[in-house]
């Protein structure tokens, strides 16, 4: 079985796991203030253009999604956000279990628009009874969404702007966030992210960590006492060294980056065979999640050799669902799956 | 001006008025164990035929809604609802505040479906990611909804059966209780209620009390230690007797049943004065909320004297708007909106 | 059976009861911005010298601690208090239900001393390991306390420079906000409290009110969003003019303070009939809770015809028990009490 | 500077490093359900006796604290535990913030006692008010405590017969459960502990592991739907075959003791040295944390080369600190401490 049901099916990058063994009986400071970590903070600070930013570094997603809004949010405030947001679908209800509500707004690609946030906004604040409602208290959106698309940099302009005017704080979740400022035709840079959002964070557990995601907080009001937070809510490895060394090795010289390039070749290779044999897409997606429609009866075939997974029942007898590429794929492992993409279909 | 804009405009039905002041310098214990408290909930329970059922009085619908659920709900569990529900829309987030999603589903008449709660609970336990995803353990429905619609026996049978066949406790929001069971041409009796849910509630804030609503539990495993959660969430009435009182009077001879019918009957007769008019109403109810959807002129006309409540913009002219009566309307009042109605469409 | 146990075992004073007769069925907005809410917060503004202050009437004391405690505190964050306070021992874990821990200082009397908070303050950010430890977030102290003890004007001055000059918004707990400033000996103002603390509340249901606290927020940064927070707690009365009628008649003409005087007498009376006989008494209370140590067999006696709450046991024969008068406390039932400490004693 | 602050200044046993290298690029499906996750279960319910056991495994100490007690209470219960619990003291409120009191009763030891337990409990329900008071829903103890002392089976026997004539389950903190089974004199195993306990884990953190804790449930009515509270409190980590990968290495052949063993006797080395000058204890500790009770001068001295934790002022020139040793600890290290300690004291 080849295996692209999902972009965590393998440990490290090798230099990571060296990286590890090499350092592993050095004796450091516990829970992240160890010169591994400080060295990583500067070389993420840098890749962002961010000198004044702080960096932390928690185990997952799902926690720093949690302990970045629960560190925002007042408990009357809700979080804005695409209705197919991760917080929304996929977090067992850790938002909700923080004691706010998801404010999904509905649309069709996974992105939120500027617009939407400012009618969100102004719903409430015309309402008469505003107070009976969740105030919206914060902005959360993914890049590489969900569903593999991305924002350009004038979508991301334009709703940083609407919540810097509306004075909502903008949190970007970039679990992938290497398979969007590396896919193909992407303009939007760590850099502008920086800029543009308030708080967001850089994954390394899809992108060639064994797990670890560095959260970068630029606003200044939003750093206080972030790292009690961490505490309580569980995220606070007591060898915190372990995430500095990976994101040290990932980012100390681009490594991040090529990795993702690579793993958005990859998935370029197999959208252009599904398009080839006029396959549709689910979504538009120039990241390393590809989404292509298929008859159940070619699923199954395919479904013999490769792990896939199922996304969305289309009609009776076709569904879509993900293939993903990551900093792992083998080349040879898609030159198969290509020439039995030819073969079945 | 006279207000149809809501059902909370007045005090209580004079005979409480009067009771409370008969009885107000007796010396009664706290926290709802006087005797008050006990007969009335005897009156309850006979008028629910549930003669083993808990009875606990709470002072308003938020706070019944949200300690309800909170007392039944485990942590990964969220409550199926319908979208426009009270508990998703105009309750600040109560219960995601006490960390629990609400899981809406969209409907137009503010109703729930058997159906729709299979499917819901299907489509959870069917997804291979299910523990990714909020967990539905219980299931709120209104009577009548927030839009006035109403369940027939046969409909809430059928979500009952679905409820208990799937394990999810039944709850009823009965803020205006009275005015369902005593709305028009309704076949679902208190008794019936009693039967096919197993946690309801009966409003007395919109039905004659100055505030106060029964929560009654007739599913014994709902029951235990239910008033901790009162008492935890700040709904223990040190004075617990105001309550016990409010709802002896209502209950001892039927007048519950009684004011609630007038309730009813006004609102009919501004149904009527609408449709014969053409005036089409947003949702069908026959109950004490009326719905008329009516140009922005007629209603600048209508405003000079009467409130009512925005409901929809439906389009750039137009507006449905909420007429409520209630336990204290004046038929005169009535008679003088008919008149206007009349005169103006 | 004449009932001293607790003060709130009668109704509400009859001009109360009258009041809400007289303007039962006049017509109002709901959700406390009707004409009475207003007047009665003028009235308190003024009797608090506090003209910039804002009022919010809550229904009682559990919800009106949880609501102020929820909407200042930040998550990481707990509340400093006597650990002999309502919050820590009395209220079922409601402000950790709402995510704080309680950090209660262990003292005698029920009152903290302002080198406690400054310790407190200390001890927490001198330890090493702070980020892993609840931070002290706010004060809050009951006045008088749940012992009958009261707070001298220099005692609340100096707690109060502490909290200000360490950044802690500082919070009363006013349920017998009426038995402190009549208390006998009393320096305290209502205008010095206004003064001194943060956020406050005023209470009705044990003085005079059938229910109801009055909560003031002087410092500015408190006032934002409040009512989000009641109505989220469910504490939004629908029929919010039942709380300001009530505060009317309380405020309008000192009768708040009359009654509460009353009260303070007749337990002074109590007091000195213990005295006579050389009971010793667990706390020095001057406000309308008395708590004489007794032996079982007085108790027993006096048990046959008056009701009052044990405390605590002493030693293997002795007890201290509460006996509390009130606003409604009749002359008569304190002539009696006195004739048999008398007899029995 | 040698580092004897605490027991997680290095990384992991080079055995888990190199299975880490050596399964690297091998693709698993993700959250816990590979093989290798399977194979370190079956060692585990090996090892403790429990072939029904279900075990679970998470990424730290405070998170499966957090996880398991979330899990096991109703939202008006809080756990009972020794106030020395690291729950209580050192998670930042992490228990508070999912809503349930810490119910810390005060001992000089760590240690709970079987009938401090019954007694909390008699005391809550003999109480007349205790509806508004917590209510004990469970039992938290750790082994080895947070001062380095142990259970006997006699004593663990006695809590164990206490909560489950109580109905109170009980749950074990083994962040460092190697050295509490390991400890010189220790008379209980981990099939007694499971045997004993409803629920515990198994700290890999501070025993060998990068990180990770081994959770098993043994009382079947706790195990229910525990990974949906795994995935909402952001504890199911996406490559979850790394912590069933150390678990294997640390389960297949004894590791665990083997190198738990090591540290207790290094301790003991310690333990003896400081001994021998006539140094007194802190705690009694027979694991792998030392709490000598130093002058500040000698504490200088030792500072100047060894890195230990400071515990508690004892009076104005002495202090108790903390010295730990670990799996890691180096023979060698200790024999310069040893020599040192003879030199300074």
């Amino acid at each position: 079985m080849i295996r692209f049901e999902c972009d965590y099916t393998e440990g490290a990058h090798p230099r990571i796991i060296e990286r590890l063994a090499a350092t592993n009986l050095e004796q450091t400071p516990g829970y992240g203030v160890d010169e591994y970590c400080e060295r990583a903070r500067g070389y993420i600070k840098e890749a962002c253009n961010a000198p004044d930013a702080d960096v932390h570094f928690l185990v997952g997603g799902t926690q720093a999604n949690t302990v970045v809004i629960k560190s925002i949010l007042r408990p009357h405030q809700g979080v804005l956000c695409a209705a197919t947001g991760h917080i929304n679908c996929h977090e067992t209800g850790a938002i909700e279990a923080m004691g706010h509500k998801v404010l999904g707004i509905v649309n069709d690609d996974g992105k939120l628009r500027a617009e939407q946030i400012r009618k969100a906004y102004d719903d409430h604040w015309n309402d008469a009874t505003h107070e009976h409602i969740v105030q919206p208290g914060m902005v959360y959106i993914s890049h590489p969404t969900e569903n593999g698309t991305t924002y350009t940099k004038s979508e991301l302009t334009a709703i940083s702007q609407v919540c810097r005017e509306l004075g909502l704080p903008l949190f970007m979740d970039g679990a992938r966030m290497g398979y969007g400022v590396m896919a193909q035709g992407a303009d939007l840079t760590l850099a502008d992210i920086a800029n543009l959002c308030d708080v967001f964070y850089i994954g390394g557990t899809k992108v060639g960590a064994l797990f670890g995601e560095a959260v970068v907080i630029t606003k200044p009001e939003l750093k206080k006492d972030f790292r009690y937070f961490i505490k309580q809510h569980g995220g606070m490895l007591a060898k915190g060294r372990l995430l500095g060394i990976q994101f040290d090795v990932l980012f100390e010289d681009g490594l991040y980056f090529e990795i993702s390039k690579h793993a958005v070749e990859q998935a370029m290779r197999i959208r252009s065979a599904f398009a080839a044999k006029g396959v549709k897409m689910r979504y538009d997606s120039m990241t390393n999640q590809q989404f292509p429609i298929l008859s159940d009866e070619v699923l199954a075939k395919l479904g013999e050799k490769y792990a896939y997974s199922f996304w969305e029942k289309m009609d009776d007898t076709t569904s879509a669902v993900r293939f993903c590429t990551s900093w792992a794929t083998k080349t040879e492992a898609v030159d198969e799956l290509l020439a039995d993409i030819d073969r079945v279909l």
